[in-house]
């Protein structure tokens, strides 16, 4: 029940119809969005995203392609009487940028908007489904990546067999979380006789902007899904250094050494016109990879 | 020589495939940009509107869909080296919102910005080619519409005609000026028997987000073209008053009082799925109305 919704994937420069970075996580009917680059609201037209159903927003850095479709979301959100609460995460001058426009617009906005300040190995989010957190990655300026956890699933109630039982409602909460029924004439009915086990809960990382650095391996590891950026293909590895990003091959060892089941690749420089090769050297080193592509959903299994 | 391209031509929340507002007016191949909404440079894109030719930009207020784009175009100059400096005319609070913005992206721009307060009826550019006005219209916070006047042309040179009376190349100028050549004999070459006029120069105007108010007739008097928002048609003119905008015969009747040549409108509300009704009811007040249509180039004859 978690899964990820890529909205962009290319880097600084909008081009060859990619938009810069902005997905989705949806868990269990919840969306969380991460980053919201330039053109996101458009690109939730376009993907049929229920704008309407997020209210936690993760914003990864200051750099403009991870931020700029942010206060014109949040207008919208205004003009079209969004109720929830709507919070945001970012680093600390997120929150000025987006006081000063909102105030020049003397907009009243319907619901309350909440900042959050990021800090390195923070959990942002912990409630009976899920647990986010934040984790610090090594670009040239503060930037954070995020791990979503489901929480372990409770067991399925067989409810046939739990009906035929004659265990009362009242103690199906007990059922789920595992416990065996003792009858009212002493009798025990065992937990497995009457429910199933449930999927354990899955995790998804965004690793955001980063250099080559393993420092964030101990943050996804043995994740199920993780997204890595790989600006560059590999021959550019000493740009991608200079500038503080990712090749393939970097992306896809880091997936290695972390023990991930899948990776996901995107934030493609806009000097690429096709996207093949960069599949093809990830694949090299890490054969579980897959682009991330606008539009697509991931299932996270 | 002067048109205007439409890249946004709908109101405050994107819908139906129209964007929020901005268009290129183009005048003897300069570009000026006027208003920037958000995606304003994918739109850039799709139309093949040369974005390194641009230097002026134009923001009429301080409404999101009006501006939120200018930040990311900007960015997006610096990362392609842009080297021209650029100009940015706008309500004063416009500078601190893209200075904030550009700091913490810690970027470093190749070009020079320069910023310029908007104040009522004050004249922006005005150079041998052109002359650009802004004046204030009647919106919720501080607006303002611009007016781009050509500059009458020179005189159009009949080459060989001019070789054939043996005039030098040095009083070309003079020619194109009107002035008649005195021969080293003392005859007279008559101007207009070697030159002929140009078209006079033609005016657009930009009328912004405005209510109906007839004092920027003034501004617009006589003018080729006009841009005027029609946000509601006419059955929703009390919505109109209360938000500050004009319905389809409000527009129209400001087009007729200014005795305008042709009338664009645009800046339509998401609530409208189809246009053609605000075609219908403002051509049957105004009939030489077209409606801002994304993508397109009205040439100003």
């Amino acid at each position: 029940m978690l899964s990820v919704t890529i909205l962009g994937n290319n880097s600084a420069v909008p081009a060859f119809n990619r938009h810069p970075t902005s997905q989705v996580v949806t868990q269990d009917g919840t969306n969380y969005l991460v980053d919201c680059g330039e053109g996101t609201q458009i690109q939730m037209i376009r993907y049929k995203v229920r704008r309407g159903k997020i209210s936690h927003i993760f914003i990864s850095h200051l750099h403009g392609d991870h931020y700029y479709g942010l206060i014109g979301l949040i207008n919208t959100f205004g003009l079209l009487s969004h109720q929830q609460d709507l919070h945001i995460y970012g680093p600390a001058p997120l929150q000025q940028i987006i006081e000063i426009q909102l105030k020049v617009t003397e907009a009243y906005l319907p619901f309350h908007l909440h900042f959050h300040t990021l800090t390195d190995n923070a959990t942002l989010v912990d409630n009976e489904k899920i647990r986010i957190n934040c984790f610090k990655t090594t670009h040239r300026i503060e930037c954070y990546g995020f791990s979503f956890e489901e929480k372990i699933m409770k067991r399925k109630l067989l409810i046939e067999k739990v009906r035929k039982a004659g265990i009362p409602v009242s103690f199906y909460t007990s059922l789920q979380s595992g416990l065996d029924y003792l009858t009212p004439k002493g009798g025990i009915i065992k937990n497995d006789e009457v429910t199933m086990a449930s999927e354990n809960g899955k995790k998804y990382a965004f690793c955001a902007d980063t250099k080559y650095d393993e420092s964030i391996i101990e943050h996804i590891y043995e994740a199920d899904m993780v997204y890595h950026e790989t600006t560059y293909l590999d021959n550019l590895r000493d740009k991608a250094e200079e500038r503080f990003h990712s090749t393939t091959r970097q992306a896809a060892t880091i997936a290695k050494k972390a023990k991930i089941k899948q990776l996901l690749i995107g934030h493609f420089s806009s000097k690429y016109n096709t996207l093949e090769q960069f599949l093809i050297e990830a694949r090299d080193v890490f054969p579980d990879t897959e682009l991330a592509t606008e539009g697509k959903t991931y299932e996270i299994h």
